[in-house]
């Protein structure tokens, strides 16, 4: 892939390598602008007329809603497409063809794939902007800039800043997308202290870990999820999948979970920031995220998904040009609440 | 389940019980009130920029239809999820976490689930509003409130009403869902006259027929279809599901209908309400209701499911909290017409 | 089937026999008249509040996009069921049961079903106007009412008209449903030329051809794809579906391509208006149109698909009775713009 230009309007959205300081503080600054219409304090009309066309080539129902969801907020209209092909596409349609065709029907495109490098194909073809939802082991950058963004938000509200932060990040470092594209992310920023914990066999690649400390970033392998909490200002966990691993490591999250209550009490991080891009597993011994941590203030990961309605707004307002100015003029008041009585 | 509190602004709507006579007359109230938009002789905006997210875990075409429609025409927007299960609850994420994740998308869900009791565990977790739409063997109340709307209007226009009327019921009296809700929810209303015909092996539950005649009903179990249908003023027929007999029962539903013309002719019905929950079937033997009763002045079923758009309309309105007088002043004049030429 | 009266307001549009010439010019009209909306150029709101139902029982993803679009476009809202049975036909509904309930939800119906005749039975209990979108080896008229759009347009640019035109068709002329309705539409134009090349095993029916000579039309089978296109203004090419063909005639379209730019060149036909009805098989040997001819100015496959956005909304505007004037006043501008940066 040749190297894609910063991400601003006219721009497919296709990797976080799109974004340097000043574009990712753009990018949070309409994100904040657009918290009353995420919140439903007001109704925006400003997409009135724009299309949305998402096509989800593999299912990822939450990630789909999501931009949907962000999408109609803004009073622009959706058309869904799921499913692993185009029944045109079965027929031999390539993805050049299809991308050409579906773009005249729409004012933008969210697209899901499976492989590697395909949304970029299909970026190529369109005439309109194409916004990468996930495309197999590649990128999922609307993930990683609400990721961000919530870490920003939350640390701030502890008075401190992502600049000279500590995170710990534990799981699957190996596979997990959403943490490589996380990190990649982070070198717009200074002096990030990051405390590694994955089971063995599921440890981050060098590449990856070899960016970071190139920018200038601190990284430090734990031996136990308890090294790794401990000091953190925040904590990032992620999903392990046990069928990834080979046999003979499978026995280190055959039980108990990855992190949970107890693990963070011993390791004096009770007050830490906590997220997770979810699905969490809830299951007994699925070795995740436990639910014995919902209470404790500081869990962030239900702030988390929904900061993925103001960043996936941002996204659309960049990409067609629209102003936070524009947005607030077309804003009113609504005369229906969706509060849930006590 | 504990109790559920009356229907009303904020509440998620998961049972019948949630309606006394004051609360049903008001939805009622509310339904009438919204009849020109439902025959689309007006425009509404009032839900501007209200989502709903409907998520049908389990497929149901028309409710799902009716519900969407019921929405879109009061000037909302819809997000729709359908099929057995979230891509991320195969990853074993928890009813709690979905609900809670997906309700940030949305101003108000409307779920479908197989399993008894378990859209109740949603509403738990959600922060907005949730309507059941039926959950497997356990209730579906839009269904019944529709139903008992349709008997009020039907009856009205001979110049009768529920309250001491005689409604036959016939069919699947065992398994059917919606006739135990209809039966429950019929206790708002004093001394209706029950006759009950079911082919043997389907006979109504004790617990449902106790629950009328402590209420003051008078229940009666015809041997014949014929014997059920003298004298009523309203009937309410239901598919049998042979496949749910036992073998040693399965002759008696394997030839004709449940109930056709001559049938009605013979027992001096031919002027009655005939409604049924839909859908029909018209199978040959299909031992349901025939459609040689479908120029019958009294056959109502059609305007039964077009009442579904007033009900569900209602109950939008009324978990939003939105007043028939913000209707009216967001209800306008529309440039198109549907009318099929003659 | 009977007689279908000619398309107008309040009409079903079942058949391409539906339009003389005057009731295609005047479709024509209102599709070129809503060209500004179709390009984004501006928003219009006129079917403010309507509800299409958009039905596909077998899937066709472009089909149904570019319908959902275009009354999208037009201020409208959509409900979308795709899947080859509703749930409850599974469970023995007839087609009548099923069209005279969703059509109660709806404002108008599209529907694609893989049965011919179906659509005109579901229209026959419909209560509003429904669109055939495609009924098996029946009609598809949308398709061909945008291909003659199409073609009406190129040939416009080159300063000639469909009336003396000469048309080279090439591919399966005997099973493709778009060619037959694209030469029976055809009927309503004056001295029309057509050359047709298909493999051995899929010549056009006699009946079809017939009908276009007997209107007056020349009609010429060619030898050779060069021979046909030779002299042509324009070239429809489609696919060969090979697993159509007998064992013995397969040989001939195992490999190459249909048409490409050397067959062009050689006959002298580099300049002629290339249409397609899409989707194009690019597999290598696939016996389709090459995208070696992808640059060439005559080349209208994509026009042709955006096309289908006009003539969508054309027939949408017709069958609800709005006039281009109302659509003119309910068209404003708008604040976002999808363009691609360069």
């Amino acid at each position: 892939m040749t190297k894609t230009p910063l991400f601003e309007q006219g721009r497919h959205l296709l990797s976080v390598a799109q974004f340097d300081r000043r574009t990712l503080a753009r990018l949070f600054e309409v994100a904040d602008a657009v918290d009353p219409i995420a919140k439903r304090d007001g109704v925006c009309t400003v997409l009135d007329g724009a299309m949305l066309g998402s096509l989800f080539f593999e299912p990822s129902t939450r990630t789909r809603l999501s931009f949907e969801s962000a999408f109609l907020r803004l009073g622009g209209e959706v058309t869904t497409t799921t499913g692993f092909t185009f029944s045109s596409m079965a027929k031999g349609e390539s993805i050049a063809d299809t991308s050409r065709v579906v773009s005249g029907y729409s004012d933008v495109l969210v697209v899901r794939h499976p492989d590697e490098g395909s949304v970029a194909q299909f970026a190529a073809s369109s005439t309109v902007p194409v916004i990468n939802a996930g495309d197999g082991a590649g990128e999922h950058p609307s993930q990683a800039l609400l990721d961000v963004y919530t870490l920003e938000k939350e640390l701030a509200t502890r008075g401190k800043t992502v600049d000279g932060c500590q995170i710990a990040i534990l799981g699957d470092l190996a596979y997990g997308r959403t943490v490589h594209s996380l990190i990649r992310l982070m070198s717009v920023y200074d002096g990030v202290g990051f405390s590694l914990y994955a089971p063995p066999g599921l440890e981050l690649p060098k590449a990856v870990g070899q960016a970071a400390t190139r920018r200038g970033h601190a990284l430090e392998i734990a031996d136990t999820v308890a090294d790794a909490v401990r000091g953190a200002d925040a904590i990032y966990a992620t999903r392990v999948q046990r069928e990834r691993l080979p046999e003979t490591h499978q026995a280190a999250v055959t039980h108990g979970d990855l992190l949970n209550r107890a693990i963070l009490a011993g390791a004096g991080a009770l007050d830490a920031v906590i997220m997770h891009p979810l699905p969490r597993d809830s299951r007994p011994d699925a070795f995740d995220l436990s639910t014995d941590v919902d209470d404790l203030p500081g869990l962030a990961i239900f702030r988390q998904t929904d900061n993925g309605l103001n960043i996936r707004m941002a996204i659309f307002l960049t990409v067609l040009g629209v102003s936070t100015e524009a947005v607030r003029l077309t804003t009113k008041q609504r005369p229906w609440k969706a509060t849930l009585r006590a």
